[in-house]
């Protein structure tokens, strides 16, 4: 018996995901494929992560030789490398105590590198001032929601949170002892965010809980919508009214194929939509070298921009992150290179402009099978079909004791050998079922 | 005025670091020197950090190799690198999805890497056995603190924490809304933990909060003691009767410079006390690579390795770093360096022993300059030597609303440019002030 009797219902409120036990599964079938056993395949398919190097999407030439020269700098005398990425590692080491990236990153980055990210977001605003002083780094989102929720009020705080939503973002909210307020995206509209659907959230949620913030994605995770400039501008004027801070998730930002969709920041539409929204409404914008066309989930690293925080609420922000603070330096060394890469002239820009190019245009066509109904998708990494199941599945996965999309994706583990993840697991409407699965990559089961 | 009007008191319980003053005025400094204002020195020494790169120790060539040759594996093809590094590259690169170390890492690490840790960890523990499925991969410690800490009972959690402690151990157990419940190492005796304070410690808690977990570091930080294996005996039948889960920070296991000290793991000494201890004291030890020779700290990654537990609280430790879920794949791989280093016979075993044999020497001499007094330093990165302040200095403090010893060290950094941090900042009894410093470098300030 542990001395731990009492496990608090916050962390008792993070589940085992779906996901897991098809994972373990298909470890299994890894396992018995490997020993000859006969199955329908001979390999297994996962197209469950939102990961491309796992699934066979090269990594940017440029970026591994810089980060490679930066962990051995001995690299840099010789001549292989070409010239711009051994300036590059160079100028990065310089920046770093000791000239090495074993030591420690100051709390706020380095300043230098946090510099040229400012005037990296200015470009991709049209000229909307970024102060640097406003960019915080850091491995993971979390802390933003440990500096929303206050568990001594009253009420317990609320968070809007679109469905579907990524689970982990769900149980990050439950664990800290705040409150969910699901807004469900219409799928039929393409997954769009309607603001009644805002309306009607916030609404239910009254008395039951405080709510402080709206959770917004775009484009779009798992599904793949991308908002409007007219749809942000309708957000913000709700969250201005609601008065509710804005937690924008912008990932995504470098992943829009829709031939008609545009990434357009909710910082920018702020400032474009002038006061009193410009000045008064909080925005945090996330963003990370996990995705994107870099795609590189391992490294863990990313930032968050501030819009009109109260200074007093910043320092709060800046003790968390000096506490926690971890994000490893490699990670800031790569938003240096996502967000100033190679430019005409330089000898890496032909390679890397090919690469990115070919990561770009991996666009997802539009499947038409029997059972399917898929929305278009416009951007991020992955596409959210609607699953027709028969009342016999729906039965047989009850007797099982499934979800019956999680029942969906264990029979296409077992007899097709692709992993993809069940729509339970961010949420959707009653009665319907979805799977989840990534765009970039081979679309083995679905064209063939 | 924010929408966060209530700041929840966990969280304003992170303070700002005195350090952190003292860090910003080091950076005025460095840049007036840069831009040739005179002063008595002309460099600035920083000798705060427990990070040997930013203090010109140079990184193992083994690591960096094999960590260059993953992130850009076509430097694998070159005969510049070693066999062994090539070999182990590979071997490691053939570990991760797609071949890449930008894909996720599956939360409880790789296993076959997982594995050789454990083999590793049994061979240090002299054959007492560990099952891989214990050890979790983290880049931090602090999920385990979430899951000790229950904010719905009626008496908030408490946690015996020594004195000295790093100050942000103490913030997270605050903002988790949990008690710090001080016990004092004893300077006198070389800052040893001693039993009888932990009793006195845990008497004086009584009423106020519910103990349940007791955090020892060994060897110390910041203060500098290596516990001998009955003292470990001690603190494990304290542990045992008090029914307290024991958080062993033991991540300077491999930095013990006392000619009669030796690393003894809680583990090993649970297991040599046989039952009833054996089988029922709960332990979760922390190792790191940002600490001992390969010090790493850029890279963020450890483990944890958890003894006794109850598999209904490890499947809460489980969900918890799913969610989590943040190790870089870079400070994966380094776990398996640091665990399974180059042996003699390997190409890169004689480089890599004289340089491990070069930091390990680095002792510190103690000194006997006047108003300093200094405990023998038996392990770890620090030293914490008292100082002696005269009235006059105190009363200076006060009135420029500074803790004496802060005070003291803005003094040092003005007039001797040498950066340290104040004793305020890890904890210390009433009346004493102290300094603390990193040991892993080139001592100006002590010896000149």
């Amino acid at each position: 018996m542990s001395v731990l009797q009492e496990i608090s219902q916050n962390v008792k409120s993070i589940k085992q995901l779906d996901y897991a036990v098809l994972a373990r599964r298909a470890n299994q079938i890894q396992k018995e494929l490997s020993q000859g056993v006969r199955k329908p395949y001979k390999e297994l398919i996962d197209l469950c992560w939102g990961d491309p190097h796992s699934m066979d999407v090269k990594p940017l030439t440029f970026v591994r030789q810089v980060l490679a020269a930066c962990v051995y700098p001995e690299l840099m005398s010789s001549h292989k490398l070409p010239l711009d990425v051994r300036q590059r590692a160079q100028w990065l080491l310089g920046r770093c105590d000791g000239g090495s990236v074993g030591s420690y990153l100051a709390p706020t980055g380095i300043p230098e590198i946090v510099q040229r990210m400012s005037e990296s977001i200015r470009r991709r605003d049209g000229g909307v001032p970024c102060n640097p002083d406003n960019i915080f780094i850091s491995p993971g989102s979390q802390w933003s929601l440990t500096v929303l929720v206050n568990n001594e009020a009253p009420l317990r705080t609320g968070i809007l949170t679109p469905v579907p939503c990524h689970v982990t973002t769900i149980m990050s909210i439950k664990s800290l002892g705040a409150a969910v307020i699901p807004y469900f995206l219409s799928e039929e509209h393409g997954w769009a965010l309607q603001v009644e659907e805002l309306q009607r959230a916030l609404e239910s949620a009254k008395g039951g809980c405080n709510p402080v913030a709206l959770y917004v994605i775009n484009p779009g995770n798992p599904a793949g919508y991308v908002q409007s400039r007219k749809s942000i501008q309708e957000v913000i004027q709700f969250a201005s009214e609601k008065r509710l801070f804005l937690l924008a998730d912008e990932v995504y930002q470098d992943c829009v194929y829709g031939k008609n969709s545009e990434f357009v920041s909710y910082k920018r539409v702020l400032a474009e939509m002038g006061p009193p929204f410009s000045d008064t409404v909080e925005v945090a914008s996330f963003h990370s070298v996990s995705k994107g066309f870099m795609g590189e989930c391992g490294l863990r690293g990313g930032y968050v921009e501030l819009v009109n925080l109260d200074p007093n609420v910043v320092k709060y922000i800046f003790n968390l992150i000096c506490k926690d603070s971890t994000t490893p330096v490699l990670a800031h060394f790569a938003m240096d290179l996502m967000m100033n890469p190679p430019r005409p002239g330089d000898p890496s820009y032909p390679l890397y402009n090919q690469v990115r190019n070919a990561a770009k245009h991996q666009e997802h066509v539009v499947n038409s099978l029997p059972g399917f109904s898929c929305q278009p998708v416009e951007g991020g990494a992955f596409v959210l079909p609607r699953v027709f199941l028969p009342p016999r599945a729906i039965q047989k996965a009850k007797e099982e004791g499934m979800q019956p999309d999680t029942f969906y994706c264990m029979r296409l583990l077992e007899e097709m050998g692709v992993l993809v993840s069940p729509g339970c697991e961010y949420g959707q409407k009653e009665g319907t079922y979805h799977i989840r699965y990534n765009i970039k990559n081979k679309l083995h089961f679905i064209t063939t």
